[in-house]
């Protein structure tokens, strides 16, 4: 089971700081590359895994989502997306992602939004996702990139000429990784992208879109610390689909 | 146009010398993986892009395919390549990929072996290569890891206590990498893992399997040297498919 750290009292306050804490979905620099890969969400039934303090299931509930259910592990992170959450549609559940057990064929979108590299097993989790999801229905996440994951001392190393790089080693040495960010002690799970892609197309899913994601020039205007993740990247992002049903694309065909 | 180092002297002389240059597939460390992705090639069309000496082509042939064409850039390659085959069925021609006109459906396998980091552009490739391919056809390649051509200083950096890394940087910045290799001034291009995966989606590709390629511990035990691409890799190997054509899914259906 995934380390519930969000109940940490230490973490949880140094974690509400954040400016995606803060200001939600707009707050977080990847959101608009994110929301790009969203199908249209009108009508959808949308899960959210690890939703934090629930800004996904209420933005999705506003574009038009049927109902949105939002599941995390950490009771604080519940207690304050209900707090925050007022429209109907819109629930909050404790769960553990790696035992969850869902309905089949239940929702159209499954998403996640830096939950998923915490989880120890990727491709378990994919079937589960897979078999909940509609026929057509979609995945769209993102987690801690590999290469932000990957290396046995992860911060920059600066050279004499102010050129910075980052030092890799370990990267297909997949499994856990322990890292002090904002408390000491967090543990996550590296795994080399090629294993995020695999486990999606072993699992059933169609490959859509993967994106290493990078700022645009208005972005680093803004928020000029984030020029460095032009050199590593810090956020992967992808989505797939299930395959329409083929007892669907008969009645379509004919 | 890609660079035509292959027809350089010196380049050629010393890459005459390596391992994969004289024992062939058997002498390149990734080749059983890459052969794990290959289809049947029972019966098959199969096209070599950058086939160098000629060494894929020979083994499609005595694998069962019914017939072989190797492109390259370099002549003097080609001259070797011809100089090594005495099977029929397997032709080789001088091309410049990127400027490639082929029949359409014409192949059932595209195979490319680390020549199409040579390419400025990989998404127009991709187009020509889905359309040449029949039905159902394999498009299966590798190519230098994006963690391999992505630094400036592409060099281990050796710590203290023997421990040693690779200084990432510019990962997420494509395009033209100046190495030293061989012999200096080697033109190359940098992408990102993504863009190899996105140009193949959007060009109608699906995809099969992603593979960033390690030692096993038994090749780590002949080859101790290869250890070090367990911390960065440098091959990355890819298979995809063109989707069965409606009316031959049509077809099987009925």
């Amino acid at each position: 089971m995934a380390q519930n750290i969000y109940d940490d009292p230490a973490f949880f306050e140094g974690y509400s700081q954040f400016r995606r804490s803060r200001e939600g979905l707009d707050g977080a620099p990847e959101w608009p590359a994110l929301r790009r890969m969203l199908p249209p969400m009108q009508g959808l039934r949308v899960l959210d895994l690890g939703c934090g303090f629930g800004a996904f299931a209420r933005w999705a509930r506003e574009a038009g989502a049927a109902q949105a259910l939002g599941l995390d592990l950490s009771e604080k992170m519940l207690e304050e997306a209900r707090a925050r959450t007022h429209a109907a549609g819109v629930t909050f559940r404790q769960a553990n992602i790696e035992d969850l057990v869902l309905p089949e064929d239940s929702f159209d979108l499954v998403y996640s939004s830096l939950a998923l590299h915490y989880l120890e097993e990727f491709e378990a989790t994919c079937a589960t996702i897979y078999k909940t999801l509609a026929s057509g229905g979609h995945f769209v996440f993102s987690v801690e990139h590999p290469l932000f994951t990957a290396p046995s001392h992860p911060t920059w190393r600066i050279q004499n000429d102010g050129s910075k790089f980052w030092p890799l080693d370990s990267y297909l040495m997949e499994g856990k990784r322990i890292t002090d960010w904002i408390t000491p002690g967090i543990i996550k799970y590296h795994r080399p992208l090629s294993r995020y892609v695999n486990s999606l197309l072993l699992s059933g899913f169609q490959l859509l879109h993967v994106e290493e994601w990078g700022p645009s020039p208005e972005q680093v205007a803004e928020w000029p610390e984030l020029a460095e993740e032009l050199h590593r990247p810090t956020f992967l992002l992808m989505s797939a689909r299930t395959p329409e049903h083929s007892s669907d694309a008969t009645a379509g065909s004919i």
